[in-house]
């Protein structure tokens, strides 16, 4: 069992090619024993992003606080706290804040993922599921 | 995909021997597509509780708002907004609204569950995950 403040978990930066002002802390994963999916917290810092970019694992998303917008090959989506997103495997998808303060938002995924061929070949860099 | 209010989605009871003022709305499901894990959100009125029951999946939990205690097998420990907690397998855990507002928390997990036989033998009931 675990039980702490969001505070208690490392708040990392996304490493990730395209990623801007991004940190993440990994509430929950199997270092806690979740053998099956993982919890994580993403900070996106005003005027900053995740990448614009695809997975063929799904995210599960609470928005927390602050403003932004969900952009997606569909189109976009302003995001608000207490909003609800699911993204499907194989969507291209992005966040970004929009507004004055940070972007705070819960992202679970599978921990068994299959990473898909990048689609710009010339693309490097870690991923870290964002 | 989806993007939605966490109010517009069903608020439902729960209906589990041994909860109290308890209700539940399935934000993400397989009914979303999710196919691996699903995220709930509960809302324990003041004086309610889910039951203090066991099953062999795990929980991955998140506190939005009010005042609670999780109570397992272990001991007690306070639940406040933008708490973390996971709860293993096969223990036995309850939450109770210990304020005046409601107590609402985010609690995942996976779909595919197995469930364990009751300690009880003339316990009975629904079951529906909490």
């Amino acid at each position: 069992m675990k039980h702490v403040r969001f505070s208690d978990v490392l708040l990392e930066d996304v490493n990730v090619d395209g990623a801007k002002n991004a940190k993440i802390r990994w509430l929950i994963s199997n270092k806690d024993g979740a053998e099956r999916f993982s919890m994580r917290m993403f900070e996106v810092a005003p005027e900053g992003n995740t990448p614009y970019h695809i997975h063929d694992f799904e995210h599960e998303i609470f928005v927390l606080d602050g403003q932004g917008m969900l952009v997606t090959e569909n189109g976009e989506s302003p995001m608000k706290p207490w909003d609800v997103i699911y993204v499907d495997p194989n969507l291209m998808h992005q966040f970004k804040n929009t507004g004055d303060k940070p972007l705070i938002f819960l992202c679970s995924i599978p921990n068994e993922v299959k990473k898909v061929p990048k689609r710009n070949p010339f693309g490097g860099g870690k991923v870290n599921n964002c």
